[in-house]
């Protein structure tokens, strides 16, 4: 261990979180660290029950109790007793009972002695200055044992609940109620493997086959894929630049026809507001607004999946323009987020999805939902069962980096920095499109959040059209770009309901995933494919 | 990064395997060095496909193909199509390719430069001995791109396939092949997330509502609450010490009535053949033999869950007898394992589990099934959309642990040294039972494998017996151990069948998880808590 390291652990560690807060400091007033010092040890122990609500920091006596979910719920989900051996832990909190209980192998059998990582210091968070100025963080295995943390190998790499470790889901709900500020009384988090996951038990919990469920009518290809084998279809729901349409998301469910439909009236909507995938569209505050109230007026439950959230970006100011400058402190940070439907939600109708995936790393496999007491304990219950918590070593390796190194504030300033990142990304692919693509059949929207430029091609112009579909003219396409070198996924990949009548061909490309030059080149062998399909000029410039 | 840490990775990395075996040698014979320098590069990218048949060592060409199983499969496995986005990588082998396809963030943004573990070098396995001698090794965040390995963080933190990284799913392969060298030409392995994902999986792929599946009528309690929310309901089958009887299965089959079984004649075998939990019954290897055929005349499938197979002991001889020595080579070591179902299995009829929970952590949440390819491909197809596969810090630790610094004979050598460690901890725990319990009450037979003692109490000399049933008694008891400062499980926790007739009184204590002063004085705890309960003279010695 380097002398580095002995420091960070001296200074961050177990204490609380740290503060360095190089911006402004909202989470100040948090009283993250006197609310913290109320917490009871023994939920730091293996396999310990720990419950979301003792690391909320805010009162929330004097507001509105969630709505119940009964009516909804499955057969399944209401057939749920849980894991009665996990339930035996309630009598370990004893003091000095001997357990023979719990079949649990002892961590003197774990080959792993130490773990350390190498990762960013707040404020130098790029790759080649975390090569020269990265923090060295090691853990023990028996840290927690001999005081030296809250959280080790020992008991990281041990079995867990299925709400994942109470180190984690501390600051994972801390993290939850400083951004969204969830305005009624019992919401609750509980970790997931992840936002696919997350979707599959959601939907065990709250649909029965033979239900169809309320999406954008592009939609993240693997929900469809998640639902359909259950026998939930989607209900596809017309979108424009700003994704789902209110009045028409309404006017379906006022004309809901159960026999014509082949399903009851729907009661779940999916939703990705921010940067949805593939069509990059992000709700505004208003639109949002305009969505809750149809799924108040419906009663709705919504399924809030958000990956893309903390990669909204700066706006885009042209190819030739000067950047906007990014927030310059945390409270003006947060302000720049489009209210998320967990902030708006006095109802207790919506189940957040957040995860790792997209703003550290998704072999993390961990992420979190925020919903209500009720729909978290279905979930836990199923997860006691099935998934169990997330891995242990993704865990530990985040509550290492999150709490104990960067803290809130320090975790705040990375996802800045993934913004200006994003921001950055974005850019180059705009200046690519406007460089390269052939505008009289090429149309675009710049992407405000998210992974994804989402491109219509204007099919009727293809000299093949109409005597040929638009699967089929898309398909020439998509397999012209890969002769060309290069992919982008096909619009139709994004059907929400594969029988409804799609009027347009879109093309999906990221920027989250190439470095800039390549974003460019790629871009450009999609121009010239589109230029080959469409018979135009192969050295056409843009417009042309 | 210290220079042992640097000597290790260079003689050990990406040529191959490790064989330092300091046993001998079945493992050379395997020819894993000739057969693994044919693997393709392609599979070790991001998120890239792998197939497990590519890593098998042996020809399995003229072996009996795999039954089909479909008509066994639920609707949710028959209307499963994959994750088409998934599908698109097929075309990222293209040389040259640019893709903006996935949605795939790039590694530069995931704040991790280095993972750095210190575990046991081969032969020093103990915790002191790790502390001591334990080995460094490093894993860089690009060592792929830069030739140091076949698999880094850039690679193992993105996103994966639901089976799991070719990295890892290639000593898994392997590992499987060499202990139960299966019969028929189509097995594979895919990755899980655990074994208790992979049975709730299990069940989705192969059982519909109102079906019940066949287990020793003491259970696994969490398989019990996996099955019933999806509607299965245990079908309990009588044991012996030997677990299962094989004649009671032929009974209960043959003699099924679905009218009052309220449930469709089971196809579904549901079984822990080695140190099973709760009952610590090991099936001998006749027993095995005898339940396949019984499965075979009723087409079960088998659902083969084996979390303790390498927690098989040494003989018991007493607590004053010598030790029986430990097998002196890796094959006598294998030979002295009970055959598995899997390696018995000609049909393809097994899905077999494992799991690293027992033998590396459990907080690693990363396990496997071998089956039939086409069980495989299920599995697989649902991960897709679910759980996807393992945390890749699981998989990458996983690997440079097993692949890069172990290797296969030393591993073996772990799990001997496992062998030892457990032998050493039952044989603990029943001198102390021989010790401190009232053998006039108590009754049972030393475990052969797995982490459970499971001690028969005599209800009938219980005071208050008839007057109180069974499960109060039962009760009262456990009550009282805790009263007296110990935990032990209930037998009826893990009553396959609630409804059925149990006609005995267990208790279940566990000897994997304290220290041995600790386990004895727990015992002495439990045969106070008994001797209070059953009126007997609190200071009596064994068998009073």
């Amino acid at each position: 261990m380097s002398p580095s390291a002995i420091d960070v652990e001296a200074v961050t560690d177990t204490s609380g979180v740290t503060l360095p807060d190089p911006l402004s400091a909202p989470i100040k007033s948090n009283d993250i660290l006197g609310r913290r010092r109320k917490t009871e040890k023994g939920q730091w122990g293996i396999a310990a029950p720990s419950n979301t609500v003792n690391f909320r920091q805010k009162s929330y006596e004097h507001k509105p109790k969630a709505r119940r979910w009964d009516h909804y719920a499955s057969p399944e989900a209401l057939n749920r007793k849980g894991n009665s051996l996990k339930g035996a832990v309630k009598y370990l909190s004893r003091p000095g009972l001997i357990s023979l209980g719990g079949g649990l192998p002892s961590s003197t059998n774990f080959p792993f002695e130490e773990l350390t990582i190498k990762v960013p210091a707040v404020g130098h968070f790029s790759e080649a200055e975390t090569r020269d100025s990265g923090v060295t963080i090691t853990v023990g295995k028996h840290d927690l044992a001999n005081e030296k943390a809250i959280f080790d190998i020992g008991t990281a790499f041990n079995y867990g609940q299925g709400s994942g470790s109470a180190q984690l889901l501390r600051w994972i709900t801390e993290h939850t109620e400083l951004v969204h500020k969830p305005k009624y009384q019992d919401w609750a988090c509980t970790m997931t493997i992840g936002s696919t996951s997350a979707l599959d038990m959601a939907l065990r919990m709250l649909s029965r086959p033979g239900d169809m469920m309320l999406s954008e009518e592009y939609t993240f290809s693997a929900a469809v894929e998640t639902a359909l084998p259950l026998g939930v279809r989607m209900a596809s729901v017309p979108i424009d630049d700003e994704g789902l349409l209110p009045d028409e998301l309404d006017r379906i469910l006022c004309t809901w026809d159960a026999n014509v439909r082949g399903g009851r009236k729907p009661h779940l909507l999916y939703t990705v507001p921010t940067g949805q995938n593939p069509t990059g569209a992000t709700q505004s505050a208003p639109r949002r607004r305009a969505i809750y109230a149809v799924c108040q007026k419906h009663d709705l439950f919504i399924l809030e999946d958000e990956p893309y959230y903390f990669l909204q970006m700066q706006p885009y100011t042209g190819a030739h323009a000067p950047d906007v400058p990014p927030p310059t402190s945390h409270a003006a940070f947060l302000d720049a987020l489009v209210p998320s439907f967990l902030s708006l939600d006095t109802d207790g109708r919506v189940m957040r999805l957040d995860s790792f995936s997209k703003v550290i790393a998704p072999g993390s496999r961990v992420g979190w939902i925020t919903a209500s007491q009720q729909i978290v304990k279905w979930y836990q219950t199923h997860a006691d069962v099935s998934t169990q918590g997330p891995s242990g070593a993704s865990q530990l390796l985040l509550w290492k980096l999150l709490d104990t190194h960067w803290g809130h504030a320090g975790y705040l300033d990375w996802l800045l920095y993934l913004r200006v990142e994003y921001t950055a990304r974005r850019n180059v692919i705009l200046a690519a499109c406007e460089k390269y693509l052939p505008r009289a059949i090429v149309s675009w929207r710049p992407p405000m959040a998210g992974m994804f430029h989402w491109m219509r091609v204007d099919h009727t112009l293809h000299p093949d059209f109409p005597a040929k579909s638009i699967e089929t003219i898309e398909e020439e396409i998509f397999l012209r770009v890969i002769e060309c070198g290069a992919l982008v996924m096909r619009g139709s990949y994004f059907y929400a309901d594969k029988e409804a009548v799609h009027g347009d061909m879109f093309f999906r490309a990221t920027y989250a995933a190439a470095p800039a030059e390549r974003i460019d080149e790629g871009i450009r062998r999609f121009g010239e494919a589109l230029r080959l399909e469409f018979g135009l000029d192969p050295n056409g410039k843009n417009g042309q």
